[in-house]
């Protein structure tokens, strides 16, 4: 179980459009129910209560997800799901929780979690989460790298030093940060073997990324020290004023390629998956004989194999088609090939450029 | 004009079961409007209406779609919508036609016409219709040819004689019936000049046919002939006695291939298609400059070419796939290979012994 000072922050601001048409403003990724019965934020808070007390998770999301997260997450006080108002990527976010966790804790540990990702295996997680916390109370900055089981390219990597072991317990120096590799370049990270998935976690002390974000971006930092202390009459209007304000940048790049304290921590297998796609909820979800993966719907398939079927309470009937992703909803229907699902977002973008709001 | 002992027969008894989710028990294929505004028993209407008055329309159909007809073709008397007891292929359908024509008119000259096909050539049709109506009235059973146009092998072809020329206004002998040839058959065919389409349009004096009939199929002649006047009291019982007991035959098979006194008319093109499959739909309506067709839906596409769309008020977005077809009905959604279009109605023989009532 974790000490007092440890605190777990669940990052749902995302839209994860590459779930259209079952992701919608007013339903991200996290809060659908992709994989299993129960929605991704659901299945983080889930993996994470057997180490943290809800009163020590927060969130933060934005408005149009606030009240069914809220809905989601019934032990989680209301008052710790916070609404930004504005997206600004990972590191106003990040700067906004140790604001808000360290002016009520000077000694905050903080946990940061995304909302929208898969650990098939929790209880390795949760050891992991002893050691990483411990880490990051000493000091350090701390980021979790995975041991890759592909060479995949949809995932940025951690350099450690050669030689590195996956379940090595101590942290370990970050020899550098690596952009989303092209196949070729995955391919040698993988055969390497000190190269890790980043897989968006982080631990630190609010003080320590405080200080960190003082130095490497002083513009964020200083316009969220201004704030009043949280819960305050005013942090909710001064926040909407200076939030939009604050530099829109991933916090592996503002923060963590930068400061001088950074380490990473080298775990093996916790079954881990960013379901970034569809074409992930198809390789995470058990197939039928033919390779068909079906859920909340009937199949009758018919000379078809590798296909993942979502439309609820439908009978789909597939005849001689392979590798497709079908996502029916009410008022829109996605047909894609399994190879292009990243490309869903690109069709999101078109239907915004059409003004269709009432399909996104 | 027709004269007035000229009576058209449309038969709508079948289920178009290759038109599945859209085409069900109580819409079957000939009610539903796959190709333009109008249903294609209102188009088969439409394009006899400047020939023949509806008073001497007749439609044979079934109990499950007689009432749905009647509303379609108004102008039709309600009384000359005859549903069978029971589906018994078109021999008996077409002797209970005759039965009833010839028993209110003994000079009837009946042109029978399936209530699913579409002819883009009206005019060209209706110059046709004139000459088949005066061949049968001098006694012909005669058989509506249509010059192919590629090597169909969903028809059954009629042979002439060597040397036939499209548009010879004169019947001509039909050499032979050919069932549906495999596709080297059907190019065979295509060069040689004098096969035609079978396009199981036929025309005939109503004591002609019933006397073919008595000679090639002499049970159900019995049967029929044996029924009391049509519109009488007993009328409708007697009929559901006897129908069932009729042989279930095609009337090619029958009558057309045995009897002596059959001709055939070697029309040139009139742009005559069976729709026998989505994939029919498909190449009878325009295309996109990608070549993808669009009905009742609004098209999304990306990296997406020669796919079929019927989803009724929905958005479909298509993301790198080729050639589907995709069919989406409330309860139901098809999405299957054009190629393989013609094995929906296995889809609906599987639904059949899953004893799946709701979908079909």
């Amino acid at each position: 179980m974790a000490r007092s000072n440890y605190y777990a922050m669940i990052m749902a601001g995302g839209r994860g459009t590459r779930f259209w048409p079952r992701s919608r403003r007013a339903s991200a990724k996290q809060v659908l129910n992709v994989i299993g019965s129960r929605t991704l934020i659901q299945q983080t808070f889930d993996r994470l209560r057997p180490f943290l007390p809800p009163e020590r998770m927060w969130v933060i999301t934005n408005d149009a997800l606030r009240g069914q997260i809220a809905r989601q997450l019934p032990e989680v006080p209301r008052r710790q799901i916070v609404a930004e108002p504005a997206g600004r990527n990972t590191t106003a976010c990040n700067a906004l929780a140790a604001h808000i966790l360290g002016s009520l804790d000077p000694n905050a540990v903080i946990g940061v979690f995304p909302a929208d990702h898969v650990v098939l295996k929790p209880a390795r997680f949760r050891r992991l989460l002893a050691t990483a916390y411990r880490a990051a109370e000493r000091g350090s900055l701390l980021v979790l790298g995975i041991q890759p089981r592909w060479p995949e390219t949809g995932y940025g990597y951690l350099e450690f030093p050669e030689g590195t072991k996956a379940g090595t317990p101590q942290p370990l120096p970050v020899v550098r940060f690596h952009e989303k590799p092209d196949e070729a370049t995955a391919k040698r990270y993988l055969e390497a073997g000190n190269f890790y998935w980043n897989a968006g976690m982080f631990f630190w002390r609010a003080d320590a990324f405080l200080a960190a974000l003082r130095k490497h971006l002083p513009k964020t930092a200083t316009l969220l020290a201004a704030l009043p202390p949280f819960g305050s009459r005013r942090f909710a209007a001064l926040l909407r004023d200076a939030y939009p304000r604050c530099e829109n940048i991933s916090v592996d790049f503002a923060v963590m390629e930068k400061a001088d304290n950074v380490a990473g921590l080298a775990a093996d297998d916790i079954g881990w998956n960013d379901v970034g796609s569809w074409n992930a909820v198809y390789e995470l979800l058990p197939q039928d004989a033919a390779g068909n993966v079906t859920r909340s719907a009937e199949l009758l398939s018919a000379g078809s194999a590798r296909n993942y079927v979502d439309a609820e309470g439908k009978l789909v009937a597939l005849l001689g088609v392979e590798d497709l992703i079908v996502v029916d909803t009410k008022d829109a229907l996605l047909v894609a090939a399994r190879s292009r699902a990243q490309e869903v977002s690109a069709l999101v973008k078109a239907l915004e450029a059409n003004k269709r709001d009432d399909l996104l």
